[in-house]
């Protein structure tokens, strides 16, 4: 047994002590809570061997920071996690109470054991323990947690661009994303970016009754359908001029890699997504759909009456919440620009439609050779047993282009989570040998480089 | 000055002791108000002269029947109005209250006051002018006034359905249509239909996130948009296959009456409607696609999210309220089948859609030379001084087909409300010279007869 493997019990103990702590970072009411996960974290980086440990206060949650520099000449990583968590409603459906943790079947069951607790103290506990052993890191490191990553994130990214000289790295380690199967070492290179907004389209200045005005009024739920439907064909396949030209498909080494991960695409869509058929795209593949393609999706639609029985009101107003996922090396601003024109051309006689923009993140792909990469790879490898595969997210993780904008770093996105660990979920859980192997595999990365 | 010119001053009081009484059928707490409205009609049809006037109970709000049979050999007319109102909503916008009758500028201000307290009372006191001069009328007649007109009207409904032999007439005569400008006498010969129903369309069994899933999930709203963008085109032509086979075009003498009614496309449209432009099927004139030509309206639509700010969700469920209007001689059975198959062929993958029927009315149209008609334009012309037009409401007044169904008689819908009259809205108002006339002329009516 190696030191890590010694320290199980207490690993448990400190994180069982960090869930019980209900950091509700959307919820006012928790700000206490927010305050107290802030400080654990923090001690728990001073009682790690780190200097300088402190809260940064700001316009938000506060950020944790803490540095150990004692290795120069020697490469600097940015550890970044975030002691904040997901509401836990519907609180009914949990099995034990979500600020319980309760230990299951080799899983921890809390709020926050896999998004992002769990993980955040996995780059701690790997760090303390290099320093419990050897008085010294074999490099040197910059902590920095956030408490806002569930609603925004303003503060770290305000901080990241304002502060780039006091974050100087050469590699940011983000731990909060998850392993493509059980005990299947993963890294995660590419993330799609985001433009969100609504469209509102307008008609009369007023309801019109569909008996007397129905045959010559303007309709804004149809006209958004018609400029939905004109968006987007039956396919999947986006319709607005433009928008795929920036689109970097994937190498033939990636495409081939993605087709060898395990897959059962049945468990898939009917287990996972609970859907009767997969659709997208069809000449293109499921993985590449995900994580290499953009999307255009409504997210929310709404217009006249939609209460019990029926009121023949032909509405004055409709509204739809959109986005368009981008990947690289697509632009946020360029999108929002094609897609308003798009708009603006397949917008229907007597109608007027607006896209206001609400917010967006570019996308980030890394290159899978660079070494910081090359070096994680072969720590998960080393504990885990088995080759590390690359895969990329469909999702978005502002703090990732915000690194690459502010401080021109890349992200090694090494997770330790699941893709049935029930994030933003009831029952989220944690596989704790993921966690212990995970603080290991962090170390390991750690004398790796 | 006849008769009915000496009593306007009594005419103005009892209609607004009838306008006091917020008999608003769809809140349950104005119960007591349905009741007191009810007893007031009954009343005055009793001081009118009239025999056998009652409440008839039922399972909704009381109808007010009496009748006046002492004309063996004669026409008999069945009087139709009714006595319940739409709620005031929004109350800030009256500039005098809704349930205390104001007069300005030759209007009296009130809710229900066009819609239809006014009209119903103009039929009472007709009747009552000729039985006070006369002691008796040229004709028969059957006074039928029910209390939930705003409401679905379902008591009168079963009740014609159920008592035929009792309410048998030769002809019915509906007060609560409107004049095609004012001072311009008017009959409505024809209604459109109108099925109505909610589409649910639905796809994965839960909320799926757009950045994970996003590229393969299916989307209810894109799929409503889908649909209801492929049963009708950016024309306004409904592609539902078979729909129009029905459909009964207007006689070239209909056309060319409605193309001399006096019309000024920019006030109507801007004014009126409130609208930038007037849409629909570009080859079909105005009044023919308001009248005289089916239309599919979107009345509702629903799915996601649609708060503040942004939330990346991709709903499972998505719901529209939908209508088809139909014009003769189009059937709701076989338009709500079409709609059925062409939603089911119209429907994307990976979604269920299901059209579900919540009420339907057939279209009704009656010939113009029909003699109760005929009569009832001439006396309108003889009172307002004014050759009669002939227009067609884009609406649908379920009883009109109810008559037709159960009494196999033809409705006279001859109405005295104005355009602008505010019906279900803020200053619903009714012009009080078209009330005294309005009197007059359904008098004059029964002694043409």
């Amino acid at each position: 047994m190696n030191y890590y493997q010694q320290h199980h019990a207490e690993y448990l103990e400190g994180l069982k002590t960090f869930l019980r702590i209900p950091s509700i970072s959307t919820l006012s009411e928790h700000k206490p809570d927010i305050k107290k996960a802030a400080e654990f974290v923090r001690a728990e980086l001073e009682k790690a061997g780190l200097q300088q440990a402190q809260l940064i206060e700001g316009q938000g949650n506060p950020l944790v920071y803490a540095e150990w520099l004692g290795a120069p000449g020697k490469p600097t990583l940015l550890l970044y996690g975030h002691y904040d968590v997901q509401p836990p409603d519907p609180l009914d459906e949990w099995k034990s109470p979500p600020f319980e943790p309760a230990i299951r079947n080799d899983n921890i069951y809390a709020r926050g054991s896999a998004d992002d607790k769990g993980q955040t103290y996995i780059l701690i506990k790997a760090v303390e323990g290099l320093l419990k052993q050897h008085g010294r890191l074999p490099i040197n490191v910059k902590f920095l947690i956030e408490g806002e990553e569930e609603v925004g994130g303003e503060h770290i990214e305000s901080y990241v661009a304002t502060k780039p000289a006091r974050l100087k790295s050469d590699a940011a380690v983000i731990c909060d994303t998850e392993m493509f199967a059980p005990e299947l070492p993963t890294i995660c290179v590419g993330l799609r970016g985001i433009i969100y907004g609504e469209l509102v389209v307008e008609g009369a200045n007023h309801d019109l009754h569909s008996g007397v005005y129905g045959g010559a009024a303007p309709n804004p739920i149809q006209a958004i359908a018609e400029i939905l439907s004109t968006l987007k064909d039956r396919e999947g396949h986006i319709r607005i001029p433009g928008f795929y030209d920036r689109v970097v498909a994937p190498s033939a080494k990636e495409r081939a890699a993605w087709a060898r991960l395990p897959f059962d695409e049945k468990e898939y869509t009917e287990k996972e997504m609970g859907a009767k058929a997969l659709v997208g795209e069809p000449e293109i593949p499921l993985f590449e759909r995900l994580w290499a393609r953009p999307t255009l999706e409504v997210h929310g639609i709404r217009g006249g009456f939609t209460g019990e029985g029926a009121k023949t009101v032909i509405p004055a107003r409709a509204l739809a919440k959109l986005s368009l996922r981008l990947v690289a090396d697509q632009r946020p601003d360029e999108a929002t620009a094609q897609l308003q024109k798009a708009i603006a051309a397949a917008c229907p006689k007597g109608v007027t439609a607006e896209y206001r923009p609400i917010h967006s993140a570019p996308p980030s792909l890394v290159n899978p050779d660079n070494r910081y990469i090359q070096a994680a790879a072969e720590a998960m490898k080393q504990v885990f047993g088995k080759e590390t595969v690359y895969i990329r997210s469909g999702g978005s993780i502002p703090i990732v282009a915000a690194f690459d904008e502010f401080l021109g770093i890349p992200s090694v996105m090494m997770g330790f989570g699941l893709p049935d660990d029930n994030l933003h979920a009831p029952n989220e859980k944690l596989h704790l040998p993921n966690f212990f192997r995970g603080i290991e595999a962090v170390a390991r990365y750690l004398e790796l480089l």
